[in-house]
């Protein structure tokens, strides 16, 4: 705890997932005063025809 | 704002997601008063062994 | 099925979430060709305070 | 209702995942007192480079 | 991990979600080969004016 | 996007939870190179009856 669920389009490299895994553990650590090895991150991908604004999919702007 | 999340049976045409975000935002948009423009819809697609009704997945039946 | 959650900044009224739960119903059945019977819909408040865009909290806004 | 939903590690078997699906639901029923043919339950699979704890993904581990 | 979530309309008793927590655990742990010591459960309540099936709100039954 | 959800053990002040969407979008938008402006965060607040590792409720510990 905390649980942190990070929804991104896909497309990013692990190089990226692996730096944001880290980077985002350290700001909730810091920022809440919980323990570092109590935090998860779980990262889902969007594909592009999956994900809408203003009514119209991502994959067809 | 708002946030709409479509959870649905995997198997539907992109043609069919279409028209779900259009109608979909224009139904929150005229219902609670919100523009569309800041309306975000996510749809995810379910297997159908990863879905179980009254105890036996979807994939069973 | 399908599943539709709408998450809002509180201060809807029930009118309001009323209506919104019967049209998005409708516009989901249309456009999937789902009968409305099997569809599901989930509102979540979100408090002013638990909602931030581009790092500020929108209760600071 | 009620909705169970479970997020595992990929890589169970078909066999594994009915089973879950099987007992989870008979454990809710029983608990809340809930009739299973209304419990659904959704399975939801985490590759490994798309979950970290303590700020590691799980596949550098 | 795994992780579980449960949506239920509000109203349990502590000792039903003492008990749901208890024997859902025990259900994951034994189906998909988790040792229960890893297994973590969320319970959502949902009020009965954010839950609609059919289109109707639940509180309007 | 991306979306960010923080699910936290209730107890937080509003000033630990300003800094956390403050430095959580920060660390978001480094690390995938998205515009921070782009970047939601929500705050999900467990109460401790609803919330269970190795079968046990948090609020029974």
């Amino acid at each position: 705890m905390p649980y942190v669920t990070v929804k991104l389009l896909e497309g990013r490299t692990d190089e990226q997932k692996r730096a944001l895994v880290k980077e985002v553990t350290e700001a909730v650590s810091r920022t809440v005063d919980a323990p570092a090895e109590n935090i998860v991150v779980f990262i889902e991908d969007m594909p592009k025809n999956h994900y809408g604004v203003a009514g119209t999919l991502f994959s067809d702007k």
